[in-house]
């Protein structure tokens, strides 16, 4: 097992990585603080882990809220089953909220936790890579309106995140793969070691060998958690983080959302802010080249869908709630490990990247 | 126009309280962060004091949400209509919501405010007695669900507070009654100088003097304030603020909401818990009949609702959320002027003071 210690000051927290550690019961008893543990997961990973989480805590006065699965139901509608499902059992406001499941899971419960009686304990154990490497570190949670994706949330931190590379080995290959997008994207964002790393060791981290995947999530959960400490509530430096995601929102939105994955939609995203960076004189031939060799051996896509056409796509790109009056803030590449937030892109040259003149 | 600063730190703020303070317009303006303002009010305070409002912030995007007015509508589906809203028209994380009306207003548009893209701005323009002296400080925001009022909520604190006694000239007597039980509370917790004050001073109160009423709010948002400031989130001493409340609780839900005032729930409480004080040797007989003085001086009950057997509401008192296997938690008085939080009163005290034994 290895442990990284998130530092926000009295909300520090821990992330334990490592095989097998939901059967590892004491790193969830050490957080609790009262008998009340309510365990919210889907009926896809209910069957999966729950028994095992569930055997942990027998000593516990243990609650579990087995939601729907799909983004479709990441809604305040969604979290009011959760509240009354604690008032029924007058669960206090010295109880704990376990999140188990992926992105959808953790956002929803960590938000549940952020307003439950104005705010109780929230442990997390994702059980997605994307989960693992993304939702686990920065503390953003939230749910979906018709209007807008994550538009009502709050900042909060769990007391622990738990991460059992086991719990891969059912993942299907896509959503591996999709995962591996933003591994990556920490590579290219500020680590250059890290993606010389994940380049030579792609094949060990698609055949889920543990080790490997435990080497490549704590080293991204490390670069996230070192970024956020810096900016916390996303002031400045932290959007570097979102280096391929407002292409990658762009295309989520234009495809209906689960047919590209988030994590093949930022893949593609990735290689566009390459792409743009090149023809802004930021990088050169060979970098964009680079980006786009570690996607495409990670089986990921390296270019818009087909059915994409370039107008629809840039307008759906202004209307991301980061473009403001005809200049647009982009992430792009300074080279492999560097990414800077650049303000002050024409739109114009993003017509031109996407026209292909 | 006095100014009263709320010290927390990097979440500090000013509270002014005045005549006529909704004519001046820059005390909003000045903690505006871009165009985009949005009032959240009801349909009973909108003709009354929108109007002014709107014509001190005519250079700005002004989106104005006017909700049914009642606690009935305090829930996550009249917050999804705000939040639609705002979505609709746009409004960025650089938004300000300002809330006008009384404590439902307040805490709705507070809750939506801390959540909506994870928190935005937001300035309070309390119009009643009871949310001037009450909800203006303290950052309890929230909603209630049909299991329990309050139950959802965070602690968010507004960039500042603008109250308006002359918006007090058209409050109900009744209702500005139910407020002054709020104020009378301030100084039996925690000043006995107040306290004299407002026994002098109640035939000026309750013909809404401004200058008394002003001197009075004051006070008592500075007494919660230096109680919230000691304790934000509730981990001990602030539970003081709660004298007469877990009585009054009891009282309105047994009597179904709105049948009695919160106000005047907590009045009836606090003899209450004057008489359980004295019961259990902590004040002598003539502090219970100075409690009882000048909450019946005030026009405000001084006893249980008739309707109301002591079984029923025994049984209520021990569901409290603040009640603990055997042993209660009660508010109880030392003196006029001092609180204790009392941890464990036997639940048969109880039933001895209800029974008239």
């Amino acid at each position: 097992m290895q442990t990284l210690h998130v530092d926000l000051g009295e909300r520090s927290y821990p992330i334990h990585i490592g095989a097998g550690l939901l059967s590892q019961g004491h790193l969830v008893v050490e957080h609790l603080k009262s008998k009340q543990v309510c365990v919210v997961t889907n009926t896809t990973i209910a069957p999966l882990f729950l028994p095992t989480l569930r055997s942990q805590l027998t000593d516990f006065d243990l609650l579990e809220v087995i939601l729907p699965d799909g983004e479709e139901f990441k809604t305040l509608d969604t979290l009011s089953t959760i509240f009354d499902a604690l008032l029924e059992r007058n669960f206090s406001r010295s109880c704990t909220l376990i999140a188990l499941g992926g992105g959808v899971i953790g956002d929803m419960t960590g938000f549940a936790a952020s307003v439950y009686q104005r705010g109780i304990n929230f442990i997390q154990i994702p059980t997605t890579l994307l989960s693992q490497v993304d939702s686990s570190v920065g503390g953003k949670t939230g749910v979906n309106r018709p209007l807008g994706k994550n538009m009502v949330g709050a900042f909060y931190q769990p007391k622990a995140v738990i991460i059992d590379t086991q719990t891969l080995l059912t993942l299907p290959e896509r959503e591996l793969k999709a995962g591996l997008a933003e591994v990556i994207k920490y590579g290219l964002i500020n680590n250059q070691d890290f993606h010389y790393w994940i380049k030579a060791n792609l094949p060990k981290l698609l055949a889920k060998q543990s080790e490997a995947l435990t080497y490549a999530i704590r080293t991204s959960c490390a670069e996230k958690a070192a970024i956020v400490a810096a900016d916390e509530r996303e002031g400045g430096i932290r959007a570097i983080l979102n280096l391929g995601h407002t292409f990658g929102h762009a295309i989520e939105t234009a495809m209906g959302y689960g047919v590209w994955l988030h994590g093949e939609a930022v893949a593609a995203g990735m290689v566009l802010a390459a792409e743009l960076s090149l023809q802004l004189c930021r990088i050169e031939p060979k970098v964009l080249a680079e980006v786009r060799a570690v996607i495409e051996a990670a089986g990921l896509p390296v270019t818009l869908p087909e059915q994409l056409d370039s107008k629809t796509f840039i307008q759906l790109m202004r209307k991301d709630k980061k473009a403001e009056q005809g200049q647009m803030t982009f992430i792009l590449l300074d080279s492999v490990g560097k990414a800077a937030v650049v303000r002050d892109v024409e739109s114009a040259s993003l017509e031109r990247l996407l026209s292909g003149d």
